[in-house]
């Protein structure tokens, strides 16, 4: 019988696995991780934190129990620690006997996944200093937030603005500390703008945001707690607790010490079958660099809906069946308070950049008809190659549905529009779902126009 | 200077009128409307009726001032009665001064909408029967409804199902006639049943649908006052006021008159750049037949979203831009309490009878991660041929967000997706907005089995 060994159990795992099983009855297959639980959600941490979903167990999706029903055996608290590509092994220490034990496979799955990245800042061992990955982490956060009125989030990014709102919520003093000169580096400046606009403009009070800044030192009282901290630039924040949000990191080392090859950042280069360079093995999730379908150019956008698509596209593939996975567009999306804010593709900024030739525009409009009672704004920008007049990216912010119109320029991106294709979309239309001409209708007209005058000028 | 003539006030002709004058000073732009207002939103008068909008005139989206300080001249209350294409002049008839006069055109646009079809039911011209088509129609039917306990209403389309809510939120008793098995025909026999059950499960004390049924005699009081609907099949049901909502019929017979060329359902016929037979005659909107993409056949699906486009197309030509319009994908929209109904190209039942070998799918899903305590339940079908794999169609349902699924269907369809192209859709996810993997990869993932699974039998 074919033995599949898995390695993590966050999503792209769990997926391989639950897929692989229902494929074929054949397989033995078996899923290590490091962690207590398999199958969970980490982006709903926030929302846990924010205290919007009360029992931190519905963010597991699938027990080892319910695994187990399906053939697949689940091994906790099992840590992968070598890989032997030549004899086809992997060592694998139980965190709780400390035994060391050597499993063999015929095909191996690495799933191993990201962790926090811990920028160089000095006392970050002071207690009540988190980072937010495991069911754990959520608990100590949300349990130490509840009895706390001041908190600093190092770092800008999504899961800040969500961390963001969780705390200001719940009424504590927020500060957020950004090295960037604004927060969500994938969107252009003007709309990262917008969206301090909103958050200071709405809840001034109790969040501060600190842009250019960098934190320097954690600030400890005699029971080693963290009490304040110092920013290279000389302030000093009191809080009474710090969450890193710095980015991730790939838990890619036992891969390259094995002999694996690497991509950007340290994630594994996979090829389209989602395949290393190591001999029966793949690899999916946050772990892999993802091939970004506009930029044409490796990256790495580690996130739940991706990982799930690239463990299918393995479970396919160990079954025989040749399944090459596309690539990325970046997308994103994030809420803050009635706020989403939703990006794909390249924002103007990285186009100029890399080699392209952005034109793009701006609009600010109801979401629904004008009439409408609960119309809300959305601001829409919309970026296009000037000489090849294809899509490149859009961003959306608003208290209106911006989600919708982003998940509409992912498909005329993967499709190659250019932009007078997306003036024929023949979105459904109704007053309480759009205006007659929908906004990104409306940004495209502009845009085209504008390469229209630009074609009659040059 | 020359001189364009549009006819038609709607959505259509004020669209080309505004865009051309943005276009083009030079140009001497005349608008002849026999309503007593340009530029509407007929789509919002339901929700006018429902009390969702107080005022009735924010439904206007210009006022003639408006068009006049861009330099379009609006006439109001002037109905065109003839065209004489060879001497290109129309003639127009004041509907309050009784004057009829010879206007000259070097282009003329026909954007003469359509007007509510009347069944041929006995005593149609009793008081309290009403047809919804002007802001008028809105006014009369919301004092009447406003003063009634029963109403009846004739057909159960788009329109009906929204008309359905306005009356059933005011607390009046309504019984829906319509001649189909189920209400919503661009709808599959069982997600129609589907939007029924819904209606009936919640509002089912005073609404009552009477499918397969027919009207065929209204039965007045001695102040010819309607106070009773009698069905072809012996019923006689009770009402205060009656809405006919059974369709439409274009206002084509001026341009028939003058040797216009017709296609299906007697709406003009017009080339991809909205031309019609006669030289320098455009129309567009609710008149003409449309392009279907999917179906490659023509077809009547008279929406303000699609007359927008067509206007602005319109000016385009008439501008020497040579712009063609791509069609539609019958992409519609409505709405009854929290329910959302919306659908894209071809049903299967109507591909199975057109040549197409439909496969397809449904899935019930929640419409965000199953762990917020806002996910609402969407019902969605993703209709596929078989031999070329490529999408036809889909519908959804749901108190959830199904506007979203079907725009992105929308712009799939329009690329020509396959539906395994659909599984690499990156759509921006997190827990507030999708499921990790979002319901419509969900379908496309069960077509996409199907196939394969059949593939292998064959």
């Amino acid at each position: 019988m074919k033995k599949v060994i898995i390695i993590g159990g966050g999503a792209a795992g769990p997926k391989a696995a639950a897929k692989l099983s229902r494929l074929n009855k054949d397989i033995d297959i078996h899923l290590y991780t490091d962690l207590d639980v398999v199958s969970y959600s980490a982006c709903g941490l926030p929302f846990y934190i924010e205290g919007l979903i009360s029992d931190i167990k519905s963010l597991i999706i699938r027990t080892p129990e319910e695994f187990e029903k399906q053939g697949v055996k689940i091994h906790l608290n099992a840590k992968c620690t070598k890989i032997n590509p030549n004899d086809k092994t992997v060592e694998i220490f139980n965190i709780l006997t400390n035994e060391h034990i050597l499993v063999s496979y015929d095909v191996l799955v690495i799933a191993t996944g990201a962790r926090p990245f811990i920028p160089p800042i000095n006392n970050v061992d002071l207690n009540n200093i988190f980072t937010l990955k495991t069911l754990n982490d959520g608990i100590k956060i949300r349990e130490k937030m509840q009895k706390s009125k001041k908190a600093v989030i190092i770092g800008g990014g999504n899961i800040s603005i969500e961390l963001l709102w969780a705390f200001a919520k719940n009424n504590i003093e927020v500060n957020v500390i950004e090295k960037s000169p604004h927060m969500l580096n994938m969107l252009d400046p003007e709309m990262g703008e917008l969206v301090e606009n909103y958050i200071l403009g709405n809840f001034g009070n109790i969040i501060k945001i600190h842009t250019n800044k960098e934190a320097s030192e954690f600030i400890g009282d005699n029971n080693k707690n963290v009490i304040a901290v110092k920013l290279k630039e000389g302030e000093v924040i009191d809080t009474d607790f710090v969450v890193i949000a710095s980015g991730i990191v790939p838990n890619s080392e036992i891969f390259k010490e094995a002999g694996g090859i690497l991509s950007v950042r340290d994630t594994i280069k996979v090829d389209t079958y989602m395949q290393t360079n190591l001999k029966d093995v793949y690899a999916c999730g946050d772990v892999v660099a993802n091939y970004n379908i506009v930029s044409h150019k490796p990256g790495w956008i580690p996130l739940a809906s991706t990982a799930n698509k690239e463990g299918r596209i393995v479970a396919l593939n160990i079954n025989g069946m040749k399944e090459s996975f596309h690539g990325v567009l970046s997308s994103v999306v994030t809420k803050f308070h009635n706020l989403t804010i939703a990006s794909c593709g390249l924002s103007e900024t990285y186009a100029a950049q890399n080699g392209f030739t952005p034109i793009s525009a701006m609009v600010t409009k109801k979401d629904k008809a004008g009439y409408m009672p609960d119309a809300q704004e959305i601001t829409l920008k919309l970026v296009v190659d000037y000489y090849s007049q294809k899509l490149l990216g859009a961003q959306a912010i608003g208290s209106g549905d911006v989600h919708k119109r982003i998940g509409t320029v992912v498909a005329c991106i993967m499709s190659d529009f250019r932009v007078n294709d997306l003036l024929h979309l023949d979105l459904p239309y109704a007053p309480p779902y759009s205006p007659t001409i929908d906004p990104l209708l409306t940004v495209a007209q502009i845009i085209s126009q504008k390469i229209y005058n630009a074609f009659k000028q040059n």
